[in-house]
């Protein structure tokens, strides 16, 4: 399971200061917390900054490289913010995100390749947001395939099917994951990512709901998500699935994980 | 999800001595503590007291019964046990199991049938253990196709794909996975059920290898397990998934269930 670390966002209340007062030590802190907590990348977004967004970005990458040594996923709707944000990052960043809408298609896609960064498509067009599994297949079909043409490897596409809640649409969890079966089988050598905690939005004990839908997203083919590593349980979970789903030889991983005390029950 | 509560079973250390000495009150205790937690059949096995089982389990259910209000699973590979434990029991009973094996089959269906009980149908025949998806494919269509034919109503066969130890085959999961995806979506009413804690079997903090695999399984078409129901966490992650698998409509009984304080982040 490929693990984005969410903490570094500046939608969050205890974040937004923190960044813009360039509060150095309080960042590298919970840098360093989803580091230790395993996670592949570190997540910086602080798109409530809207117009200080690139130079915030740029600050952010620079602070966090600084104290882990995962690469970071590079959070933002905006080009320029990305940009900046490469320009500053070392190693392969994986940037989030690029859409099938035409302007943002064309602005992301050269960022892509003049950094060789990993991308996060997601499965949006000009038509807006999907509804069901046929729009997010659908969707996700024509941005993998002119990504691919464009020349973008399949291992550096990260499909994001975009989680919407539960609460508002009893049918949104089946909606989604038949679209990631669908995109998965589709695509053997892409990933599928999503903001996780999308989907308990407005309902009590959201935790349990985020760790239900990682482990059943996982069996239809999600290998990637972006959520909250300092919740053991669902990190504990993520390991006892890809045990299960068959990509831990001799349980190895599973055994050392529970030796090293990393697993919570 | 149905629930199966597996601790009355006397391959348990406490609980053999309590079903030889007929501790009425430990059984008691056990059975009701069960239904709290929400099952939806309590088990009743003693296999292990092989000259005294039919008598045992005719206690047993009678014992269960007189404290519960679930009707309960009649578990024992003996036709005569079973027989026994049908005449004691009030309402609609599960019966666990029947198998392609010749001798079973025609030995237990008439029972299933004069005491019109649901039935676990076990993917096994005389060739033994299934071993592959395929086996378990082939040997459920076998035997289910039997029981259809036989005039069993497909809303009470709960097919049980046999799960074995991921500890010693780390493709073990996947099989089975790929087996219940498979038989559900070829038989749109019938049940899959499972003795889930036999994946775990060997390997360290079973608990959370059992709880991830009871929800990669949900994702795949199971609807039902064989569990211990005092692990708030699976019972817990049990309705979460429930309610995103778009079996709970408005949520509301997550909704209510978290209210009620039943749920364990």
């Amino acid at each position: 399971m490929i693990i984005i670390g969410e903490l570094i966002n500046t939608s969050r209340e205890e974040v937004e200061p923190a960044v813009k007062d360039r509060d150095k030590e309080f960042i590298q802190e919970l840098a360093k917390k989803q580091e230790e907590a395993g996670v592949d990348y570190v997540d910086v977004n602080c798109g409530t900054l809207i117009r200080e967004e690139p130079e915030a970005l740029e600050w952010l990458v620079e602070t966090v490289q600084e104290a882990v040594d995962v690469p970071l996923c590079i959070d933002s709707p905006d080009p320029k913010a990305i940009k900046q944000g490469l320009e500053a990052h070392e190693g392969k960043a994986l940037v989030n995100s690029i859409t099938a809408e035409d302007e943002r298609y064309d602005e992301v896609l050269p960022l892509i390749k003049e950094y060789d960064a990993n991308i996060v498509a997601l499965v949006m067009n000009d038509n807006g947001m999907p509804d069901d599994a046929t729009d997010r297949i659908e969707v996700a079909t024509e941005l993998v395939d002119n990504l691919l043409e464009d020349g973008i490897p399949a291992e550096d596409i990260f499909v994001d099917p975009i989680i919407q809640p539960i609460g508002t649409d009893s049918e949104m969890g089946e909606h989604i994951l038949n679209a990631v079966e669908e995109i998965s089988s589709k695509y053997e050598d892409i990933h599928i990512t999503c903001g996780l905690s999308n989907i308990s939005h407005g309902l009590p004990q959201r935790q349990l709901l985020n760790q239900a839908y990682l482990v059943l997203a996982m069996s239809r083919g999600m290998d990637s998500a972006i959520l909250d590593p300092l919740d053991e349980k669902i990190m504990s979970l993520a390991q006892a699935s890809d045990t299960l789903l068959g990509k831990d030889q001799y349980c190895s991983d599973y055994i050392k994980a529970s030796k090293s005390g990393d697993l919570t029950v």
